[in-house]
């Protein structure tokens, strides 16, 4: 028989909606301000129906610069990335592009706190795995021999795994507060 | 004769054109991260032609909750939103949304620096307004009496021009660091 599961899981729900709706949590309860930011899209076409909105009838995804998320937690400048991936044993770091790098090592450098949530969906876990982590990682691919992908060890060992919770869904914030003492010791 | 204008203007792009490119100014230069958002589009209908992008061939215009720009400056969380108008005596409210406000709220109570760049565009004259003379104005309009436009005058007295220059565009930094002045006084 299946082993009984302890605790909260996902329940089908997406990391990107868990994450909303810890963001939307956060917000109401004066926490912090976080939210995703929009897809961004290439408009090329809108018509104008008479007495009806304004309708979009080609447009094209765009490569995103930046990150999914950023905000204001306790006056910190937070910015993150959220991923999800069905493999078991490590994470592909074809998931990121290059602008994405660049842009989270900005932040860094302005004195932001950015992260990746990641969430392995077979296993049903997330964890948290603070930038200066990702970037080693990122910056080994490119090394002989460097590996294409995070192994799973790696997350248990130098990340945050991140518990389900009934409210907030994904409390991340507690992990960030771990994240701030680590950068200011 | 014309008065010849001294110093530079705009020449003819938008006050959000002028916003990007100083801010891809402040990337180059490591001063800043800041971006513009995506506009919010709900997506209804995509096409997958093969070998070709995804088409999104029906898709509609969302209310933002937030603002245009956000991101981070010397370890501050910047926040705000650009408008334009061609009145030449007094800037509508109606030109924000309550979400818009309540969000520069929240903003400022987490410790982030909020504000308007507000382009008077006949006028040819840019200022930037913090969100706290913002907020005075927004309330006003729901008293007895209240008005229902920020006068001109209250930009010249209460905001900060920013001029136009050579590189960046529109150095509204320079500025920031006076609204962090006057929030840490
Ligand atoms: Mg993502
Ligand atoms: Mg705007």
């Amino acid at each position: 028989p299946k082993k009984k599961k302890t605790g909260y899981s996902n329940r089908g729900m997406t990391l990107e909606e868990d994450l909303n709706q810890t963001n939307d949590y956060y917000l109401l309860r004066k926490i912090a301000v976080i939210h995703k930011k929009p897809i961004p899209i290439q408009i090329v076409n809108v018509d104008y129906p008479s007495r009806s909105a304004a309708k979009i009838t080609e447009a094209y995804y765009k490569k995103a610069s930046t990150t999914d998320y950023n905000g204001i937690y306790n006056g910190y400048y937070i910015d993150f990335e959220a991923k999800e991936t069905r493999n078991k044993t490590s994470f592909p770091l074809k998931n990121f592009h290059d602008h994405q790098l660049s842009h989270m090592e900005a932040c860094v450098d302005q004195g932001g706190i950015c992260f990746i949530v990641v969430r392995f969906s077979t296993l049903d876990k997330v964890f948290v795995l603070d930038f200066s982590v990702l970037k080693k990682w990122w910056d080994q691919q490119f090394e002989e021999k460097g590996k294409k992908s995070i192994p799973y060890s790696v997350f248990e060992k130098d990340g945050y795994e991140l518990p389900y919770s009934l409210a907030p869904r994904l409390p991340y914030l507690t992990i960030v507060d771990q994240l701030i003492v680590n950068r200011d010791l």
